[in-house]
């Protein structure tokens, strides 16, 4: 079992009291792969401490298109479904399950109630945030400077690298959405790495042929 | 004069021996407007309590092209002057002059020292983050769902808010870096503009001729 300790690497430095009030307060919880499990502003879970599984937090346009933020995995800290925590968040994250995910969710009024007595959690969840704002300001950066050749051969690489192999079950459409592109834009773009002989084409799935060839197009 | 108090909303509830630290390690400076104040990695400021004036943060591509990312003016805190502080940013961000400015300046390992102690310190400097956190997320979504056409009436529109005024003395080139375009694209739209009655452009200035319809525009 994953423990309070491999999340907070502060943990002894917190009074025991703290310690024990929020692992008092946790809930464990299994949500199914797909599930939306944080939307905006509508509602506020609490800090989720991802035990096992995937999320994806993203971004809605109006029009229902969608761009990912960053990912979260097995030990991270899921700080932005607590937003309401802090006033000074005004942007709205939606966040699902990408895999089947367990975690243990603290609530937010209990979260915040020890931070604002301890310096020690306070600063942790500083660095938090701090790295999440380092994911959004690179994600920044690909939109602002990168073509987006260079940021569909550094998808696919990042997702290999996740799904530990070269073919990648997923659709055309879906890595749109993933790059906030438009499907007709991907579909040209693999159509032209696959006669780079960089991928193959198929049904539903893409086989990455030439790793180091995607990797230099990213770089 | 501008107090702590006024960029501390929170100071009465630090330790008067923190009081005492923080100030007597501030020092007060004037920089000329047009200067950098504070560039990426190399060099870690500490935080800047701005006086007076005006301060704009943005990034830079390998290209040279910028893109503003927030402004910051009197009685707020800039924060990444002093990213040294936290270890998860990963991000360069440049701060400049962008009128004359006159701020406190208090070393990182100072304000650091004393964050590490005060949960009080330390949470209100997560509001901040936060608060640019917030900001960059309103670019991001500018950037993505928005065509430039809005984004330049919403920009016109924020000029002339801060200048009090509706005749804008900016050139083409200096709107394209503010809003990460070129001149060639600023220029087109601008003519646009002026074709529609919202705008009048002269050598080196614009003057804002229809604000309701800019507004309506950039909504």
């Amino acid at each position: 079992m994953v423990e309070f300790t491999e999340f907070f690497p502060m943990w002894d430095l917190l009074a025991s009291e703290q310690q024990a009030t929020l692992i008092k307060a946790s809930v464990r919880r299994v949500i199914k792969k797909g599930t939306v499990i944080y939307r905006g502003s509508t509602d506020c879970l609490g800090l989720l401490l991802l035990i096992s599984g995937q999320l994806r937090a993203y971004i809605l346009s109006d029009e229902g298109r969608e761009v990912t933020l960053y990912r979260l995995f097995e030990r991270d800290i899921c700080l932005f479904s607590a937003s309401c925590m802090m006033n000074s968040i005004q942007f709205e994250i939606i966040i699902e399950a990408e895999k089947d995910v367990e975690f243990w969710l603290i609530p937010a009024e209990i979260y915040k109630g020890i931070m604002s007595q301890s310096a020690v959690l306070s600063n942790y969840t500083n660095e938090i945030m701090a790295s999440r704002f380092s994911d959004v300001m690179w994600l920044m950066e690909q939109l602002l400077w990168k073509s987006m050749d260079k940021r569909l051969a550094a998808f696919l690489l990042e997702e290999a690298a996740l799904e530990g192999k070269g073919l990648l079950q997923i659709t055309h459409e879906q890595i749109a959405r993933h790059l906030g592109s438009a499907r007709e834009v991907i579909t040209r773009l693999l159509r032209y790495f696959q006669g780079e002989g960089l991928v193959r084409l198929r049904r539903g799935s893409i086989e990455i042929l030439d790793f180091p060839g995607l990797e230099s197009l990213s770089a």
